[in-house]
């Protein structure tokens, strides 16, 4: 933005605005997304939502049907060294080993207490649905509402010290809060466990509960002393992840979004779903491609692997996301 | 409301004015319940939500918080002679007749298609599942949800010919818009289908897709000739009823009720999971006692059993509307 010379505070003000109008386009104040560099990926947000918004267009949506759909882990907030939600099973074993006196001998809590995480992940995914089902089963709702809630108040990340929910990414903050100022119902639908999610999802995300899909584990209904509570058994309900975020999305929206964002080939489906409805559409892959302020990391990671849909994405000419050329500023302020 | 004699025209208003507010307390105009006679199951719901909703009361409950759950089969539409899917899924046995030929020699299909539904249905569940699965599996979510539309276009009910989704209940249409009216989000949780309910819901009751929560069967994403499909496959996912209902409401909604209104024994676990949480709770049972506008069953009945509920409603000072006594009509005007 360049300001003229300009002689009266009142002049002054119009010549502002004038050189915003002429030079920027718009006031930098009325810019949606601030921390997005101006590029194809800013341009394309900025159109689809005019294109889909401004009553008249050819591609104009009811606000009843302008639902967007966000993955969780590396899209609104990090996902490295490992999945938050690991690290809170993690630090939940430690907290839960004074009443298991057995785990000193059973695997993979034996390794995990030694701090030896590598060799108690060697059986794979054995051990870590073990891990997550000793961490996460066997209490109400309320209590694991309660537990997640505490973890967050006092867990930081291992390597930026900061809390959890303090590494999720200022641009797609302003994605999120963009498309609800047009009138868009965001939701996220994420390979997360729904009930963790959504502790947090509100205040950080301003996402309610009822807007957020995930995986689940099974709940059954008991009278406890006279009051009803819900118990959390150990037994998987549902994963919320590849082919099952279609399904997910079907089952908790009951309608097709409109635009779908995406970091991993575990959104793939979710997106191919979006892309096929009728009218126009808009996908998104987040690519982390910023080792210096963030991770870098695709075809070959373990966690956030984003392969297919890299490919699949240039095939069809889907938004992606440079995170270090695209994105001013990655976290929020601490 | 009674008239006070006036002279002039304006004076004529400002006198029906006055007597209004004097004697009903209200213009008739400003009623929202307009279909509901004047008794305790109105003035319940009305000082509920004005005690939830009126900032500085002590009962005062935050918008994102105003979540009311609503019962569909008995509560917001009729559900005589049978649950009205039921009806949909006999109408659609006939209709695929033609393409099951081995139908005509396998019960409970044979017997449906002579017309004898008791017979059809001696062996109970096992043949209602039966039916439920050929009806509603092996196709696609988007052909599921024609089959639906178009069944609702033609199908009259049986005694009273008019469209299903005519034979819903005014005064509780009445409620809904009320609640909206006052930031509550209204929900539907029914043992009836979700995918079902979603094509009428929103048109019929205001409640859109993503606030329905029901019975659902597995569905599977495939790609078919390069297009995205989710295939509805005849296995049983989630059953939305009875002790179902909490879980439900938590999986989708994850968030408790502050308002919950059923009017069977299928429903009493999401009242009690309503009643049981922190703060103004608000509970009601519709109770089915006018057989003259619609129909009389409560404790004996197959369809809409009512006998726990209507027991423990009145230990815990539940509101249960008498149909007969408290809706001045039953079903909107032809």
């Amino acid at each position: 933005m360049t300001l003229r010379p300009c002689r009266t505070s009142l002049s002054a003000l119009l010549c502002v605005y004038t050189s915003c109008l002429t030079s920027a386009g718009l006031f930098a104040a009325d810019d949606p997304l601030p921390s997005w560099n101006d590029g194809t990926a800013k341009s394309a947000i900025l159109n689809f939502v005019e294109a889909t918004t401004t009553e008249g267009s050819p591609d104009f949506v009811p606000p009843a049907e302008r639902i967007a759909v966000f993955d969780n882990d590396g899209t609104l907030w990090a996902e490295q060294p490992l999945y938050f939600q690991f690290l809170f099973a993690l630090d939940r074993v430690k907290a839960l080993a004074p009443e298991h006196p057995e785990w000193k001998e059973k695997e993979p809590f034996a390794s995990l207490l030694k701090g030896e995480t590598k060799a108690a992940l060697a059986e794979g995914e054995k051990a870590i649905l073990e891990i997550v089902m000793a961490t996460h089963a066997g209490l109400s709702t309320d209590e694991f509402d309660q537990a997640v809630r505490d973890w967050l108040a006092t867990a930081r990340h291992p390597t930026t010290r900061r809390p959890y929910t303090e590494m999720v990414y200022q641009p797609m903050l302003e994605v999120l809060t963009y498309l609800r100022a047009n009138d868009y119902k965001t939701f996220i639908v994420s390979g997360g466990g729904v009930e963790f999610m959504r502790v947090f999802a509100e205040k950080t995300y301003g996402v309610p509960p009822e807007q957020v899909v995930g995986s689940s584990i099974k709940t059954k209904f008991e009278i406890r002393d006279g009051t009803p509570v819900l118990v959390r058994l150990p037994e998987v309900d549902f994963i919320d992840d590849k082919a099952g975020k279609p399904v997910g999305i079907n089952s908790h929206i009951g309608r097709r979004p409109i635009a779908a964002f995406g970091n991993s080939d575990g959104d793939l489906q979710m997106l191919q779903w979006t892309a096929a409805g009728p009218g126009k559409r808009f996908c998104l892959f987040v690519h982390h491609t910023d080792a210096k302020r963030e991770w870098a990391y695709d075809r070959k990671s373990i966690v956030g692997q984003l392969d297919k849909g890299l490919d699949e994405a240039k095939a069809k000419g889907w938004t992606v996301v440079d995170m270090k050329a695209d994105w001013k500023t990655i976290f929020p302020a601490e």
